[in-house]
């Protein structure tokens, strides 16, 4: 199960990948669905499907090449829609077994996309505004989606322990999606994560580690671990399993479409962390068109960052290809990394669609959170914030147009940056249990 | 819109209520459906639909009374099967217009019924165990339900106010129910909750008004309200909307019924706070059954509560049909209601049924909170904790068959009560970041 090394696995062409595949990187028998090899995104060398995330030749990162389905469109969407309630409907387009469903797995996805004609009359949008609400996952957020993509591959390339690195949702989404799938866990965290945090994380009963350090501490470990016969067998989900993880983003692509029936929608408004979740949207989108299950028509992405971590939306406003890498401070922390491996890519993707990158500061995510609870009754985390807010500021530099129809991402749950908002989250009033006293206090209507 | 006194409301049966709904009830137009009246659960006294809640001949609880559907079960099945993936697919079962899935709502249900074959070998059932996870409802309790019916009701007698008393769960659901459905809300709740509690609830901007007081403060100053000129026009969901509120619960039956392939479970473990939801989710298993939707065959009912908030249990194992009012003190919060307007209903559920009411303390609370999340990566509030542990109670004294399909419902999410479980679910290790540190402590397979 060892990596042994790049070269034994490189192979010339796809066909050559999935007729045989190197016996070192994964059992023959593995089957991940329609998923018959990788590709590397910058030099599109091929290598067979393994637990390998960067091109031998270039460096460049990995990702699933598909053998998708061809033939008749109704007949696959008929397919789709007879499916589960959850991302394994849309198993034929994933680089998972045909019978996926019936492995254990947290199933997540299939969450709602809410029409949000409250927020629309506010932000002015008379096009169609929909917000796709991703904390209705298991553990509340997108990253149950990405990790539910990881289990699978992990299962097909026999590793029984499964890691990462985190300061938040990805550790809950691994400790309880490895306690499910039967899994162990064991998932490392800076040492002074607050509590709250911490209980989450250590509460499904896997193996948590704190490391005496700050993140950057934490990801250089990480780092020594898969090269060291420590971590033999071991699964790192955003690591030796990225191509596979990444992969799960696609699913809000096709959830999005699909809940619009069978529609594109004209505008997106997706966060940008690692930028991996932006591009596989965009990703997802043209599998659709390509496949004939949504007419092909324009749409425009647009990227959301805070201004305390914005080093793609800089880059976009200064017209620049390259990310300058970033210090973070924000409290969209779920969005704070500072070097975004998929940077210039969600640069390509908002130039080359129409869109844009843009940010918005900590007060502006906090008004942003609360515009969205007070008009839909959705308690968005920070990454919502950002993502409402820059809708907002998108709407007013007249880059998002009011009367397309528009999706905006929320990708996690206030309940867990509560922080954010307590500030300004109070009770009304205080008063004494006396219909005088609240006759005072003019609340009654 | 005022409550005018019962006596006016009075009819002589159920088809007069249906013809002839009193003019100072409700608005003659007012439809909810199937729902065509109300009946007194004590003496069977029928009253038009209505904001009322007791009966005016003697006192009992009054619950909605519905023509339901005649004719073909398999058309009925089908119209369900293809309804929206919430709780108004059964839109035809409940009190509220045809047309309410349009409604501006937050459409909860349609939650996962997970299949538990982890929880299931280390509790010994062979039987086929699952567990209804509510947690993934909007607002992550099955509060939602309840509210969603509520604001449906309030809807239809023209309030435009909603309100209620809570200290946790149900203030959020309304706070945030009412902000989608354009419902000015009101919430009253003890001066000293905890901060994240009055976060949770303050988010979604409506009034929130701490009562210098305790819980039985702030209910009493309610009572008031609603008597009072004060309070005209509001709603009260869990008072004068209670009838309609309560039967949000009914759709737990039916949801578990329809996710087990249109069949009854054999037996059920449900909490008991005041003793409503399973009084409902028994009442939706019969309509079911006179319906010709599941095929008739008997099912036990398990009630569960917390050994420090008990009054059911105890009336149960004491074999009494009266439930003496205790004072809470337990971690399971949500569960904590000392004199259950319910109890005696509950009780003789369980004795009909063949099933039995019992309670766990809180370390074995805290104890099945782990268990379900190290099993199941599922991560309850502490009543899944109760139901959790009563079941494992239950089956080591042979109260339940390890041999039958048992499912137990977990009705809130961990998120919200994090505190129980903080004390014993910290970081495995803490080290410092080096290979040879990661050695040393053991956690390398
Ligand atoms: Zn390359
Ligand atoms: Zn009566």
């Amino acid at each position: 199960m060892r990596r042994k090394g790049l070269a034994s696995m490189a192979v010339q062409s796809a066909e050559a990948v999935t007729t045989t595949p190197a016996a070192d990187a994964a059992p023959a028998s593995v089957d991940l669905g329609p998923a018959k090899g990788l590709s590397c995104r910058e030099c599109g060398e091929h290598f067979p499907l393994g637990p390998i995330f960067a091109c031998e030749l270039c460096f460049g990162p990995l990702e699933v090449a598909y053998e998708l389905p061809t033939g008749d469109p109704e007949a696959l969407r008929k397919q789709i829609e007879a499916g589960p309630d959850n991302v394994w409907r849309y198993a034929p387009l994933l680089p998972v077994p045909a019978d996926v469903a019936g492995k254990p797995n947290l199933n997540p996805g299939w969450t709602k996309l809410v029409k949000a004609d409250n927020l629309a009359r506010e932000l002015g949008i008379t096009g169609g505004l929909f917000i796709k609400d991703d904390s209705g996952n298991p553990t509340h957020s997108f990253k149950d989606r990405v990790v539910a993509q990881a289990i699978e591959a992990a299962r097909a390339f026999g590793f029984t322990t499964l890691s990462c690195s985190s300061t938040g949702n990805l550790a809950g989404a691994v400790g309880a999606a490895a306690a499910r799938a039967g899994f162990r866990s064991c998932v490392f965290i800076p040492h002074d994560l607050e509590q709250g945090k911490v209980v989450m994380a250590a509460v499904y009963g896997g193996d948590l580690v704190g490391i005496e350090g700050n993140y950057d501490d934490v990801n250089r470990f990480c780092s020594e671990l898969i090269g060291d016969s420590l971590g033999e067998g071991w699964g790192f989900v955003n690591v030796n399993l990225r191509p596979y993880y990444a992969e799960g983003s696609k699913t809000l692509a096709y959830e999005i479409c699909e809940q619009l029936g069978w529609q594109l929608p004209d505008q997106l408004v997706i966060p940008v962390a690692s930028g991996s979740q932006l591009t596989k949207i965009d990703k997802g989108l043209k599998e659709l068109i390509a496949l004939g299950l949504v007419e092909d028509k324009p749409y425009k992405i647009f990227g959301a960052q805070a201004e305390g971590c914005s080093p793609v939306s800089t880059a976009f406003r200064d017209g620049h290809d390259v990310v300058r890498p970033q210090k973070p401070d924000t409290i969209a922390k779920s969005l704070a990394i500072g070097n975004p491996a998929d940077g210039p890519y969600v640069l390509d993707i908002a130039r080359r669609t129409g869109g844009a990158v843009e940010d918005v500061d900590d007060e502006q995510v906090v008004d942003a959170i609360k515009l969205l609870a007070r008009t839909e009754g959705i308690f968005a985390e920070t990454a919502g914030g950002v993502t409402v807010g820059v809708t907002r500021k998108l709407l007013a530099s007249g880059a998002l147009d009011p009367a397309l129809t528009t999706v905006v991402l929320n990708t996690g749950d206030g309940l867990k940056t509560l922080d954010a908002v307590a500030p300004t989250s109070q009770a009304t009033a205080v008063i004494k249990p006396s219909l005088d006293a609240f006759r005072a206090a003019g609340l009654a209507e």
